[in-house]
C-alpha cells in the first residue's frame, strides 16, 4: 500500500516571530516486486499568492492517488509560498511579488551554469546512472551551500525558493502549478519534451528554450539540458529524455487566479495522472488524454500586448480561438471623453483595439481598469498545431 | 433638442500637484411647450474604484438619451472618485476606501439632522413649492459651508464627496451606481419608495430605513424623509412621494466589480430608463420593466456571513435562488490538513459551510482566499416577494 | 517571588491555515502576608501594526519587574495584533486598518450600554465589592457571548479585539500602548482620572469624555463610568476612583511609529512603573515622576489640520511648544509651479501654512508627500497646564 | 540673462484618462561672447516615489541659478515619475516599483549594446565632434524607435523612462537624484569619473563598472564608455573624459526618503553647483567642496545584509563610521520569546547582529519590523579613502 507522510517545512519568520511554514506531502512508491526504475515526481502549487487552484488540484490528486498503486515517489507541496498566499490588499491577494521589494516570487530560484563544465570533465567515462546520481547530488549541494553559507544572508524569497528547489531537485519530473490572471489553460514545456505536452488536457503549449530566467521549471530542467549539451559538445551521448533518466519540468497554468473550483480541479488532476501514467509513475491504464486541438508556440512568439491608452476595458477576444488580423481584442471606454457632436477618433468615448496579424489570445489582465501600458492580453503571435 | 454640456469638476490635488477631476455631463430638458414640473435626475458611478460598470451604464444612457426627448434635467457623473478609480495594488483596484486612512469612500457624505427642526419652525404656513425650494437651498448651503469655511480643512474624501453631494442635492431623483464584489444585481431603496423598485430590472431589493450612515443615497433622501416626519409630527402633510415633490434616491448594485460589459450595460441603462419614464423624466413609452420574481428584504435582515475559518473557498450557493437550511453556501479547502487516515471533522481538508435557516444569497467575496472572519457571503436572511 | 507564565492565545487563522497567535505574559502577585486588595493591571502593545515601540516597553517592564516585588497581578500582551504586525506594503507596515476592509483595528472593541440599566436595578443594596465582581463577570460574559454565539460569525478584527478585551476586563488598570505617526509622547486619559496623568513622564494629556467610540481604553473605562453615573442618578455612590475599586484606562502614545529604541523604552517603562507604584501595584518607592510642564487638552479641542493643498511638506512646527497664531506649521513645496517671473501666491512653488490662533502641535503625518486633505498635523487647539 | 522655460511632458494616462505629466524646466545658457563649448546638464528627481528630497534640491538649484550666469544648458525635471510620486498605501509612498507589476521604476531604461559595433565601424576616421554628434543622435533615435514603433506597445514604466532618457541623452552630464530608505548621503559614480566625486559634498562614493543594469546613470554613461572601449580595441583614442566630450552620469543619494528639508536641500544644491562649476557649466568661482573624509567602495563590495531572523529592530550602527568586526549592527527584539528563566540564545528575546569583518554602514531599512530575509543594512564591506 502507498505510504503517506506529511512534514511541515519551516521556510522563514515574520516580524512577530510567526513561523512561515509549508506542508510537504510524500507518497512513497510500493517497491515490492519491482526492480525497474520509475521516475519520481515533485508537484508544487501556489508560489504566486493569488494562484490558488493548484492547491485544489493537489487535493484531487491525493484523493485519486490514495486508490492507485504508485511506482515512483511523489512529493506534493501546496501553499508553497506562505507570504504570498496570505497577503491581502483590499479583497484580492497581492501575491505575485514580494510586497516589500517587488521581486517576482517565481524569479528567485537558483542555477549557476558554471558548475557544468568541471562536472562534465570529472564525469567522462562514468555511466549514466552514476552521472545522474552525482549531478543530482551536486545540484542539491549547490542549493544547500546557498542556504547555509552566506554571511550576508538571503532574501525572504530566496530562502523560500531554495528550500522548495532542494525538494524539487530530488525528483525527476517537476510540475509547478500556476494560473494566469484571467486565463485559458496553458503549459510551459521545454522544447525537448514536446512529446509529453500531448498527455496533458491543455490546449495551449509554450515551448521554452534552454535559458535560465529564475523560474522553478527552468531551475530544474536547464541544468540537465545544459549538461546534455555539454556532453554532446564532447561527442558523448547523455540523453535526459531517455527512459532511464527522464528529466522533465513543466509550469502548468490551470486557468484564472483567485478561484477555487474543486470540480475543475478533478479534471486537471486526471490530466496530470495521464502524464504520470505515460511516464510510468502510476500503475494504471485508466487515464487517456482528451481529444482536442493542441496549439503550440515558441516562447519568443508569446507576446504581451500593452494597452495603448488608459481606460476601462471590455475584453472581447475569446481565449484559444484564433483572432483574425483587425478583429477587436478589446474595446476601451473613456468616459472623460463623451460628446454629442461628431468627434475625432482619438477623443472618442469608445476605442477598439486590434492587431495587424492573426493571434491566439491566451490570457488577459485581471481588471477592467488599465493604465496606458498595462499588459492587456498575452497572445500566441505565431502558432501551430501539435 | 436636448442640450448637452460637459464640465470638468476639480475635486482635489495629489502630492505632485496633479489635479483630481471628475467629468460632469448635463442634459438640459427641452421645456418648450411644457408647463409641468418634471423631476430632475442625478446619476453617478464609480465612487468605489473597482466598481466600474456604472461608467458603462452612463455611456449607454447617454447613447440612448441623445435620441429621446427629455423633460427633466439629467446630470451624469462617471468616474466620481478619481483617487479610488486609479489606485492599483497588484492587478486590482484598491478603491473601496481611502488608501491612507482606510475610510470607506461611500461613508463621507454629510447630513446634520439639527437643521431640520428650525427649518420646520420657519416653514409653517408656507406652500410645498416654497418649502421645497428653501430646503434644497438650505441643504446646498449647508454643504457649501462645509466646503468653504473650515479653518482645519477637510479630508480628501470629504472634499470629493461634498462636491458630488452639492450636485446631487440639486436633483429630485438620485441614482448612485455601484457593484458588489462578485454579486447579483440588487437595489438599495428607501422604504417609502417601494413602489419604484418594480420599475428596475433588478430582482433583489433592500429596503432601508431613515438612518443616515454616510452614503450618498441616504445623504439625499434622509433629509427629505426627516423633514416629512417633522412636519407630520406637527400634523402637517408634506409628502415627498407626491407627484410634485418626488424625492427618491437609490443605490443601484449592477453586479460584479472589476468588469466592464457594454452589452450588459445597455440592459441596465434600459432598466434605468424604465424608471425615468415612470417618473416622467423622459418623453417616451418605449420602456417596460421585465417580468421577474422580485425579492425584497429589510436592511436589518441583510446579513454578512463571516468565514468561521481561514482557507480557500469554493463558492457553491447561487445568487438569487433561495438556499435551504443546511444546504452548503461554500466548501473550504484546507491543504495544511490532508491525511490518509480517517480524521476528525475539524482537522479535515474539506469543510462545508451552511446556515440553520433558509436564505437568499446576494453576493460573495471577490477572492477564494479568506482569513477567519472574512465576509464570505451577504444574504437576505428573511425575504419576501414584491 | 513573582510567578511568571506565558500563554499563546489563538486569535484567528489566515487563508493558508496559519494560526494567528498572541503571546500573553502573566506576573502573579506575591500575596503572602498581604490581606489588602491591590489593583490588577493589563498592558498591551502593537494593536496598530506600525506602532511597535510598546513591545520594547513591555520588554523593559519585564526586565524591571523581575526584580521588583509585585502586589497586583500584571498581564502583558505584546504583538497584540498578528495581522497588522506583519502586514507590509513596500517597506512600511500597513497596520492601521484591516487591509481587506479598511476598518481601524482600534475601533472594533465592544460595549453595549444597554447592559447598564438592568444591572443597576439588580444591584441596589449590594455592597461595592459584590457589585464590582458581578459587573466584571457581566462584562466578560457579554464579550464571550459575542465570541461564541453568533451564527453569522465575527470579523477578523472583532475576533482579535474581543479576545484581548476579555483579558483586559479582568484587570482594574488598563494601558494600551500606541504611538503616533511622527509624534510627541501623549496620553489619552479619562476625565475623571486626571490625577493619575501626572505620574506618567508624558508632557501632553488628552482628557476624554464618557463616549464609547470603539477603542480599548474606552471599552474598559466607559462601562465603569456609565455604571457610576447610573448609580449616581439613583443617588447611590459607587466611586470607581475609590481606593478599593480603582478603574482606570489609558492609551499611552509613546512617540513615533516604525521605530524600536530600547533605551527610550526603558525610560517609558520607568514612567509606567511610576504610575503602578502610585497605584500600589508594585512594592517599591523607587520611581518618581519627572518634573516637566504637563499640558492638558479636552478631546473636543484636539484638532486635525488637513492639508489645504497637495504637495511636498517641510514640517516646521516643533512638538510640545506652543505655536503662535500666524507662525508656520509647515511649508509646502510645489515643483510643478516654479517660475522665474514674479508670481501670484497661489501658483508659487512654496506655500507657508499657519493657523489663526495659538496651538500646541502634538504630531504630524508620517510622509512628506501629501494630497489635498491629508491629515497634516494634530494640535491641541486649546490647552492648559496641569 | 538666463533664459528660463517650462514645459509639461505627457508621459502616460491612468484608467480614468487622467494624464500623467512631468514638469521640465530648462535654463538656456547665455552664449553671447562665448565661443567655447560647455557641457550641458540634465538633472532629474523623484523617480522612486518616496525619494522626494531631490525635488527640494531642484528648487534650491533654481533659486541659486537664477542669479548665476550659466554657460551650459541645464534641464531640471522634478517629479519624474507621476505614478510613483502619488501612490500611497497607508501613510507612506509605495513608489519603488510599479504597483501592478512589481518592476523597479529605476530598472526600465534602455541600452542595446548591439548598436556600438556598427557605429564604430562607420565612424572610423571621423573627428570627435562629429562622432559625438552622431552617437548622440543614434541614442536618441534608438529611444524614439522604442517609443514609437512597437505594435505590442510599451509598459507604463518604459513609456515614462524612455521619455526621460530621451531628454537625458541630449545632455553631457546627468544627475539622477535619489535617496536611500534611512540613509547617509552617497554617490554612484562610474569608475572612470573618480576625479569628479570629490567635488560633491558627499562622504561615500560607490564606483560602478561598465555594466548596464537598467538605471538612468548607466543608461547614459554606459553607451559612451562602451563606445570608448570599442574605439580603444581598434587602437583609436576617443576619450569621454576629455574636456571636449565630458560625459558623466551620477546617481546622487541625498539621504533618507519620505522627507523634505529645504535647508538641507540648499546645502545639496550648493554641492551640485561645486561640481557644475568644476565642469565649467556655471560662470562663478563661488563654490568650493567641503573638507571631509571621502570613502570609496567598488560596487561588488557594496553588500546588503539580510536579516537572519524576523523581529523588531533597534538599529545601532551609525552611518559613515567604520564598524569593527563583532560590533553590533543592530539588536533584534523577539517578544514572542520572553522568559524569566535562563534561556538558550536562539530563543532569547534580544539578539545582537554583527559581521566578521569591518564594514562602513551606509543605509538601513525604513521600518523596525522585519521578516527573516529583509534587507537590514547596506554596507561598504571593503572601502578606502579617496
Amino acid at each position: 500500500m502507498t505510504q503517506f507522510s506529511k512534514e511541515v517545512m519551516h521556510v522563514g519568520e515574520m516580524a512577530s516571530g510567526a513561523a512561515l511554514t509549508v506542508p510537504v506531502y510524500r507518497l512513497k512508491a510500493d517497491k515490492s516486486n519491482d526492480q525497474q526504475k520509475h521516475p519520481s515526481v515533485y508537484i508544487q502549487a501556489n508560489m504566486h499568492g493569488a494562484e490558488v487552484q493548484g492547491n485544489a488540484v493537489i487535493f484531487q490528486l491525493l484523493e485519486l492517488l490514495r486508490n492507485i498503486k504508485i511506482k515512483g515517489d511523489i512529493t506534493l507541496v501546496p501553499y508553497a509560498n506562505p507570504v504570498g498566499c496570505n497577503h491581502k490588499n483590499g479583497e484580492y491577494t497581492l501575491g505575485r511579488f514580494d510586497p516589500i521589494t517587488g521581486v517576482n516570487w517565481n524569479r528567485m530560484y537558483h542555477f549557476d551554469e558554471s558548475i557544468i563544465a568541471p562536472f562534465v570533465q570529472s564525469s567522462i567515462g562514468k555511466d549514466d546512472q552514476t552521472i545522474e546520481a552525482n549531478f543530482k547530488a551536486l545540484m542539491i549541494e549547490s542549493i544547500e551551500q546557498k542556504l547555509d553559507h552566506n554571511i550576508f544572508g538571503l532574501t525572504t524569497g530566496q530562502r523560500i525558493a531554495y528550500q522548495l528547489q532542494r525538494l524539487a531537485h530530488q525528483a525527476d519530473l517537476v510540475l509547478d502549478l500556476h494560473t494566469g490572471p484571467i486565463s485559458s489553460k496553458h503549459l510551459y514545456c521545454p522544447e525537448y519534451a514536446k512529446e509529453s505536452a500531448q498527455y496533458f488536457d491543455i490546449p495551449h503549449t509554450l515551448f521554452i528554450p534552454n535559458d535560465f530566467d529564475g523560474a522553478l521549471d527552468e531551475a530544474t530542467f536547464c541544468p540537465w539540458w545544459k549538461l546534455q549539451e555539454a556532453f554532446a559538445n564532447l561527442g558523448i551521448e547523455f540523453s535526459i529524455s531517455s527512459q532511464s533518466l527522464n528529466k522533465e519540468s513543466f509550469t502548468v497554468e490551470l486557468g484564472s487566479q483567485e478561484q477555487i473550483d474543486l470540480d475543475v480541479a478533478l479534471e486537471d488532476a486526471k490530466s496530470i495522472l495521464n502524464y504520470l501514467q505515460y511516464k510510468g509513475v502510476i500503475a494504471t491504464e485508466e487515464y487517456q488524454p482528451k481529444e482536442m486541438t493542441r496549439y503550440g508556440c515558441y516562447l519568443q512568439d508569446y507576446k504581451a500586448y500593452y494597452s495603448p491608452m488608459g481606460g476601462m476595458v471590455d475584453y472581447l477576444a475569446e481565449f484559444g480561438k484564433p483572432l483574425k488580423a483587425g478583429e477587436p481584442l478589446a474595446r476601451i471606454l473613456r468616459m472623460d471623453n463623451y460628446h454629442f457632436d461628431d468627434e475625432n477618433e482619438s477623443a472618442a468615448p469608445l476605442h477598439y483595439l486590434s492587431l495587424d496579424h492573426e493571434v491566439l489570445p491566451i490570457l488577459h489582465f485581471a481588471s477592467a481598469s488599465v493604465n496606458q501600458g498595462t499588459e492587456l492580453y498575452k497572445v500566441f503571435s505565431k502558432f501551430f498545431t501539435l
